[in-house]
């Protein structure tokens, strides 16, 4: 085995002493996914925004006016759990909702004028809790390893329980 | 700028056409970690245990009779997160709870001889779970990943509502 391999192996090794959780990579995501949150929540506590609502605001933004079930799909949630972040934005004038004119089984929805300006105002804490999230890679190694969540993200997509749509 | 980190920079921008979420990094690690439960549920489905119950289980197994608070701070989860969790364990008899002898208010718990046995069967499955939530990266890569996301765990550990504990 060459020594860089070798060298790797002996840090895994001695990471899984500290704790046996540190050996088991849905522990770590766990993880990570914890301290993101609350990375997010210290960057952006002043907009009371979680990320799930900021993902969906962001994806409104994006996509102007769709309806529910799409939105659900473009940022892999379960419909349920988009109809129950819905209205708490409603509540709070963030988002307009109607019925589809064609098919009033559609509920649509998009950003209001208050939204879009606490899209565009959150934004720069948004990236500084994202960028902050994976601060201690060097710069290096930073584009890699987002490609490998990527990878790993798109290859797993058919497994979930709501598949994320990629166009 | 080297040719191969140019390519890197392309496949990043390639990513972000296909859905802007792909580009910020807390998104990629919360989809991930649906994934994995999704992946650690198809796994493990005829035990009907969560990934978090496991963590608990797991660290009793490993730890033997604890307090409730020094397991909440084991697998860095909320004290009142771990009180809901235990009473479901203990319906299935999974676990004991008794009161410290010495200090009443310390809420000692310990795997059954049955939590014993389930957490020993359920083993297997769960490796394959961890396992194919990265079997997408090369195998010479994944070490490295598993490196860099203990290292954003552990360098990010001061932020959390509940720090880990690490040995």
């Amino acid at each position: 085995m060459p020594r860089a391999e070798r060298k790797i192996k002996a840090q895994l090794r001695a990471a899984k002493r500290k704790s046996p959780l540190l050996g088991r990579p849905g522990f770590l995501i766990r993880r990570l996914h914890q301290l993101h949150c609350a990375l997010f929540l210290e960057e952006t506590r002043d907009f009371a925004i979680t990320p799930v609502q900021y993902s969906l605001m962001a994806t409104l933004g994006e996509r102007g006016e769709i309806d529910q079930n799409s939105l659900a799909l473009e940022i892999g949630l379960e419909r349920t759990s988009v109809a129950e972040v819905i209205p708490r934005l409603h509540e709070r004038g963030l988002l307009d909702r109607r019925r589809g004119l064609d098919d009033g089984r559609l509920k649509l929805v998009k950003l209001t004028r208050k939204g879009m300006m606490l899209l565009r105002a959150m934004a720069p804490a948004v990236r500084r809790a994202h960028d902050r999230t994976v601060e201690h890679l060097e710069a290096s190694e930073r584009d890699v390893f987002l490609l490998q969540l990527i990878r790993l993200v798109e290859s797993n997509n058919d497994i979930a329980v709501v598949p994320l749509r990629l166009r």
